[in-house]
């Protein structure tokens, strides 16, 4: 797969996710435009950077490559500057978060791939490179990472990573498997946003009213 | 040491962690299969990860030998499926914790041994491997990390860490001294479950009541 | 540069940090000598951690040389020792952090430099290195990280990192720009916290009343 394609899904992935991390920060009150650009690029870059470690590919291209930086802080100045018009718009946060979980759940698949990882590995890098983010900007707000408490977040991940893998294994990989793939995580996810939708709740333990 | 006994001990932790983080997930609500499995697989593989940090040894084994992945991810579905039988065993959560803290404190500091690096770096890499797991869990689902809060969690890990580190320098190393050393460490964390045991606290700063 | 500067530099961030994180878990209740140390050493040792992930420059030197390891437990072991002494002494705990903030940031910008990192990683990751051992500190005793919440943690680490990097550019580096760098972070560090300076806040979205 041509590498600039890669790399644009990546950066468009970045953008997604620091757009999303700097407004959640904009809707707290008391964080001024620091805090709000920090998390931005914390969400935006975190994901790729967990990537790299397991991967061993150190030092992380989120921090060598000046291009994700950049966009990761445009991002976050952008959320600043006109965030409490995009957080009107219904569901912005949560678009731009399943935006995000699907470019990253398919370059950071491809990426393990590229590196000769199996697929097994490429499936689980593929979905921590997807959440990572996310879950970092959970952990930082004192919220439970959506990862755990959110029905449909790790599943789209680990379903987009897989078709682009099985792509690779049937030799049909390329832009248009990686678009497709996203694709397929991004309708999964927002399905389960749109209609709360939830995996299996443990035997014996129905699942709590409403919280 | 044959460096099979060393996995089979690696992979005994990281099943018992898994099944420890799995059951402490579904004594939460409002956690699907999903996020059982994967507070499960955290908890199991997380103290491994770090420790291939620290001792530069990326990518990290827990993610490259798809033994980990099975093991940790077959440890959170039959907490799943059967963890409502499960923690009505008393002590279940406690008993698994320890087990994991043991084999994982053991295992570390053999493995930093093995690279080569010296003894203290291996009683103290022997610690994180033991506690990382269990407060990466902890963190995610808001508690303050045991290894803080908890009188003995950190200690016996190092205890254990120390014994085996020890064992190597008198050139009596094996599996007989990796089984004891983690017995030692064992017995010392359910002693200080068991008696709610706890190491000094600030002069000037007595213990709250019971809290 | 002298490497021993540096050295000494660093060894005294630690040490600060290593007081700073413990005299917090002092101030915590039910937190015994472990879980004192524990902090006062994951909040020395921790900045400096996450530059050399970022760096790739793995084993990390805080791990790998033990004059690190030892600075950071007798820092963690004096404030539990003496911290209800120390505590009183108005703002020690805000003094001890700024110095840790300072020290790491010029640091790990030059040791970034020293590896060959272009000036905006140098200055991206002595930030990281300022506030990341307190970053830690505060996820884990359940803060909102003072990188997010409070006006100038992260302004005056990015500043101090680029003077450094800036002396480094005019071939003006020494021990005199470090120490100098590192002043001038420390100053706007301690004026953010005596006036409680904020950064801007987002537009349309006044600052709470006082928190």
């Amino acid at each position: 797969m041509a590498t600039t394609a890669l790399l644009v899904l990546d950066l468009v992935g970045t953008f997604a996710f620091a757009l999303n991390g700097a407004l959640i920060a904009v809707r707290s009150t008391r964080l001024d435009i620091v805090g709000v650009v920090t998390l931005g690029m914390i969400t935006a870059l975190g994901g790729g950077t967990i990537r790299d470690v397991f991967l061993g590919a150190l030092p992380p291209a989120t921090f060598v490559d000046w291009r994700y930086l950049v966009v990761a802080a445009a991002g976050g100045l952008i959320a600043f500057s006109i965030g409490h018009y995009l957080e009107r718009i219904y569901g912005a946060i949560n678009v731009l978060d399943a935006a995000g979980l699907s470019l990253f759940a398919v370059t950071g698949a491809l990426k393990a791939l590229d590196l000769g990882f199996g697929p097994l590995q490429a499936v689980v890098v593929g979905g921590i490179t997807g959440v990572g983010g996310g879950t970092l900007r959970d952990v930082l707000i004192r919220q439970v990472p959506a990862v755990l408490s959110s029905g449909l977040y790790a599943v789209p991940a680990i379903v987009g990573a897989t078709v682009v893998v099985l792509a690779d294994v049937a030799d049909t990989r390329g832009p248009v498997a990686a678009v497709g793939a996203a694709a397929v995580c991004f309708a999964i996810r927002m399905l389960g946003v749109h209609f709360d939708v939830n995996a299996p709740f443990p035997p014996g333990r129905p699942p709590a009213e409403s919280s």
